[in-house]
């Protein structure tokens, strides 16, 4: 049964598991375990004491594995939904000794295979015994290929450390514990060597002590499924129950957040006070299956991670609705390429957040730009580019209201559904003196005079990612020499993050294009490796007849020292703008504008994921180029190793400028959904190097 | 004209080239040159004053790009056959001065695009300017894109080094060489951005100082295509006369050999003696193009380098044989898939030295199974596995004659067009008594009596590659319990090169399969960077019950540390084998059997290229893998960095054994040639778990 209900959350996460011994009577085991409040076992198939080279169990005609059950005695239906496989942890790929290498290799297969027979979801691999695993992650590679639904859950206790400082939760790390120096190390090892192989996945044993934070973070980027918590790393409270300290509390919270589950192992260690607990009776088969189902003796443990869950803060509203798109690959936008629909525009127009910092920003400009002597005389024209159903016009008209200064507004719209809505709303509102409507592609738009103010939001996850700069320099023809652009200026930025989910959702694509191409993305089971840095920053307006939105920045990142070694997949972007003066938008994960949704981040992939070895820096260069017919980014990675530039002449990907005449054909498909939540209204773009004034 | 005649080499590294000025009369640059015997020169096309954003440049309609010399002056076919574009050495894209660094892209595109029209075969790319070169390498890169057949030379200094002891051959080095540490670095990076793109090459400056030979090694496995000595670099003579240093004089002999060109830069500074110079009257246009051709002011340096090329030993015939295979990937071979022709088998039976190796086995082995005292009354019974058209057979009776030992030899072959030949040589050298010819596959053979000696020859490139062991622990049911094989023993042998060449070749195939597949290679563009270590080694015969033909070994290797930074593309794989006693064959570098041709080296590529920097060692791991109907490898790096496991399940590559009753299907078809010229007879191979007894 579920840890408990939270709203909005539909998670794996709420369930929660534990690991059993082995025993040959699997009914027995499950009605024990499920009726005592956990939804799965973690439980051997195979008889442990099993070794395939034993005399006679070599391939001799009436050989049977010693299994627990078969799938008469448990159907697979209950196999798939209460089981997780242990795989013998004997098993020892990387051993010096050739005969157990050799049954270890004969054992896992078959175990694996009797596993898949059996319908399991997923099996738990032991952990690797030595610091390397190279023969093991061979064995499981082959293995990989074969099985089509199961996943692996690779074992491996959660500690980053040289010295014996982890407590053991575990006899079978115990001589791990001592050689083993950073268990994530272990893993990208192992996964390297499977590359990348979408089965392979991770269950991590949580120790009474934990490693850093930034070391732990790391995680949150990888294809965890499972922490095991033994019950040796419980505390006790007052009162003698279990609990956990301040830290993994954190953590484990964060887990669920991951939809990570969580299995409870080891024996009751706690005594508790006032009631009696009946022991699991192993040999006593007959006193089951009948009557009132036994207390379990691990429920303590388990009363204690639900009370955890429970305690967690509903999803917010803005949660829920992002949830569906939680590592969920995008198309990036085209501008110009659609009208957008009403669907659309609601959602936007819902980022009161947004528009209440455009409407700051209009006030901060109005009362730069007329004092308050010529407020009742001056008559300020602003143009909106890019009007939509209006939002912005509302934010400038309640702007002019609120300083008492008088405006005269231009609200540009090309999308002649959205001007229906506009004129309706000006109607409404009796804006009709203040407000013109310019039904019209800017682009064919003579302006009968020039604006004081110009306000526009054209500004894509990535800042200028969907032309804004080419748009602006366009459109500041219609501006006063000394008008103002709101907004003033944007900055892109970017930050390397571990993402084994997105890394392999593009490569399932199997071609270069998608390796090269940005994606819009809701990141969520990711880690970020360092601070997000600035990229490429344009100013508006911008005059100087040598003005180019050519850039080209290389960017240095230095990785906390005590995250340890990491693998970097891509590259989170985001972008922040000054409206005007200190009022600004951001979604740079540091200074976010609080609850503003219009914009998730954008992602860009490496082609090969790159490893950063512990206390070394990361090397990036990106590029903005500009064609007379389109923009793109290139982009490569030169430590700690070189990799090819990506997207060369935007091959991959880019953004179509519109020229008068010509339309460029659609860039070749992108088999990803389009982004329907997120950005900018679809404004005319203009290319750079066409001559406004004739 | 070329250097001079060497028999067999018909290699572009015959032609001399000299570097020159820009001149606006590129005819008489011709002229002048190739009249004073050189055979290209290497010429700016573009007036070096020439800036872009001089504002008599901008676009402006009437501009006109200040060229050497258009394709009406001087015809395509000339420019093609007899000039190299020298690209102008002020460009510098990785400037901090945004102008500069703005002004060099678009010349850079300017000029590559002009020699382009002009159809020239090569342009020389000026050296990075820095140690950095990524927007360079960036541009270079878009390119690269769209040129069809140019070929773009990076010209780089050939020098590692972090002092100032190298001597500045060119005023553009003076800056460089202080920062530059090793030139190698920034061509690793240029190339590693630019993707392996195979127009990009490399032109090398000699400077008079030279690198370790080490370093120096790792050149040979890139694409240099020219190096250019300056007359700076010769020393004078006794008569006065220009010459190199005798470690100058090896490397230039070594680039003669690996087919890089020379050219020769800078003026006369030598005062030769006797002769009375011409010197080149370059604002004198008129005096030429009549007359007699001037003597060439860089003419003794030309003599000089005529004269290293005329002194190379002519190639042997051995060489010359082996000249068309030289870095050309064969397929490697599948045992049993067809019978040899008459051909095949003639090239094999040439090679003299094997079978003497194979005598003397056989010589000993008598010896030291037979008494001198039983010499008269034992009868030794010899089986040939794979008897061809008897060269094995032939050994063997010389053997016996030599060593006054009594045999009977049976003569096992499956091939009945062989054995035809076979029954005649036997007729017609009187063997009838001695050899009984099995016209017999193999797996039907059922012996008359067993073995005291088995004489095969099942080996490939990689030793064990074509399934020898498992042949052999098939063929030992004949041999008796104190029998001999012939070989007793082999061992295979790997070592990491650098073979840009071969890398692409693999990559543009542009599929997984080819990057996973061994190939039989003759090398030679190769840098071999560190001592070939053993891999798996097979003893025959093998009665233990427990014998497996599966192995799995970890190499580490350490690469010489005045190597530098390397490259690694593959590794080069070798075999030696014990065939009796202290007679060997070998094909591993440090102790090959002299004049030996029946191997060429295999080489297993690396999906990707790994850099191994200075100091650091390359950990590498290969597996055996058997199955019931196939054999084959697998293999990753797991140091400096982990890359995926290679030939997964054998997927991409597999070597087929054959079962009494069910053919497997082909391997899939790789499309390069399949070898004929090296390696092994088509013998029957048998499954290891088939019961032979029965």
């Amino acid at each position: 049964m579920p840890l408990g209900q939270r709203v909005g959350d539909k998670s794996d996460s709420r369930y929660c598991g534990v690991e059993t011994d082995f025993i040959d009577d699997m009914p027995h085991v499950l009605t024990y375990n499920l009726s005592g409040g956990f939804d799965f076992v973690v439980a051997p198939l195979v008889d442990p004491s099993y070794r395939p080279s034993f005399p006679t169990n070599s391939a001799s005609e009436g050989f049977v594995l010693p299994v627990a059950a078969s799938d008469l005695i448990v159907s697979p239906a209950q196999w798939s939904s209460h089981v997780v496989g242990k795989i013998s942890s004997w098993i020892d790929l990387d051993s010096e000794d050739e005969k157990l290498r050799m049954d270890s290799e004969t054992a896992l297969k078959q175990e694996i295979s009797w596993a898949s027979h059996l319908s399991v979801q997923a099996c738990l691999l032991p952990p690797p015994k030595k610091g390397y695993c190279s023969n093991y992650a061979r064995s499981v590679n082959q293995i990989l290929q074969g099985i089509t639904n199961m996943q692996l859950w690779l074992r491996l206790p959660l500690v980053k450390s040289g010295s014996m400082e982890n407590e053991s939760v575990d006899a079978s790390y115990d001589s791990l514990s001592g050689i083993l120096y950073d268990s994530w190390e272990t893993w990208n090892t192992f996964r390297l060597l499977c590359e990348h192989h979408v089965q392979l996945c991770v269950a991590l044993d949580i120790q009474s002590s934990l490693p850093s934070i930034n070391s732990l973070l790391r995680w949150f980027g990888e294809p965890v499924r499972a922490a095991i918590i033994h019950t040796d790393a419980f505390l006790t409270n007052a009162r003698g129950y279990p609990c956990l300290s301040k830290r993994h509390q954190k953590l484990i919270t964060a887990f669920f957040d991951l939809c990570f589950q969580i299995v409870i192992s080891g024996s009751l260690i706690h005594s508790i006070p006032q009631e009696r607990l009946e022991v699991f009776p192993a040999n006593d088969n007959d006193s089951l299956g009948e009557g009132a189902p036994l207390r379990h003796e691990l429920k303590p443990y388990l009363e204690y991670v639900a009370y955890l869950y429970q305690r967690m803060d509903p999803l917010s509203e803005q949660e829920r609705f992002e949830l569906n798109y939680r590592d969920f690959l995008q198309a990036p936008l085209q501008p110009l390429m659609d009208n957008l629909e009403a669907q659309t525009y609601e959602t936007f127009e819902k980022d009161t957040v947004k528009y209440n910092q455009y409407q700051r920003a209009v006030c901060k400009a109005l009362l730069d730009r007329v004092s308050d002597e010529q407020a009742s005389s001056s008559n300020t024209v602003l143009m909106v580019v890019g009007a939509g159903r209006g939002p912005l016009v509302r934010a400038s008209l309640q702007a002019a209201e609120e300083v008492g200064r008088k405006i005269k507004v231009y609200a540009v719209e090309k999308n002649p559904n959205a001007v229906v809505t506009l004129h309706s709303l000006i109607k409404l509102e009796g804006w009709e003196s203040m407000v013109t409507v310019i039904s019209c592609d800017m682009r064919c738009w003579d302006a009968p005079e020039k604006a004081d103010i110009l306000v526009s939001e054209l500004l894509g996850s990535f800042g200028d990612n969907e032309l804004s700069p080419e748009c602006l320099d366009g459109a500041q023809r219609f501006l006063k020499p000394d008008g103002i652009s709101i907004p003033s200026s944007y900055t892109s930025y970017l930050q390397p993050i571990t993402t084994t989910k997105l890394y392999n959702d593009v490569k399932a694509n199997k071609d270069l294009a998608h390796m090269e191409t940005p994606y819009v993305v809701k990141l969520h089971k990711v880690a970020r490796l360092a601070q997000a840095q600035p990229v490429f920053t344009f100013r508006h307006p911008e005059f100087s007849p040598n003005r180019s939105n050519q850039r080209y920045v290389k960017l240095e990142f230095e990785i906390p020292p005590d995250t340890g070694s990491t693998l970097v997949h891509g590259f989170a972007g985001y972008f922040d703008a000054v409206l005007y003066g200190d009022i600004y938008l951001s979604i740079e994960p540091s200074k976010p504008t609080p609850t503003m949704f219009s914009w998730f981040p954008i992602f860009f992939p490496l082609r090969t994921p790159v490893y950063v070895p512990s206390g070394s820096h990361l090397e990036v260069q990106f590029w903005r180029c500009c064609a007379p017919a389109k923009v793109w980014y290139e982009w490569c990675v030169t430590s700690p190793i070189t990799l090819p530039v990506h997207n060369v002449n935007g091959r991959s990907y880019w953004t179509r400028i519109f020229g008068f005449k010509t339309m460029m054909p659609r860039p070749s498909t992108i088999a990803v959904k389009k982004r329907s939540t997120c950005s900018v209204f679809a404004v005319p773009v203009y290319p750079k190097d066409v001559n406004w004034m004739t």
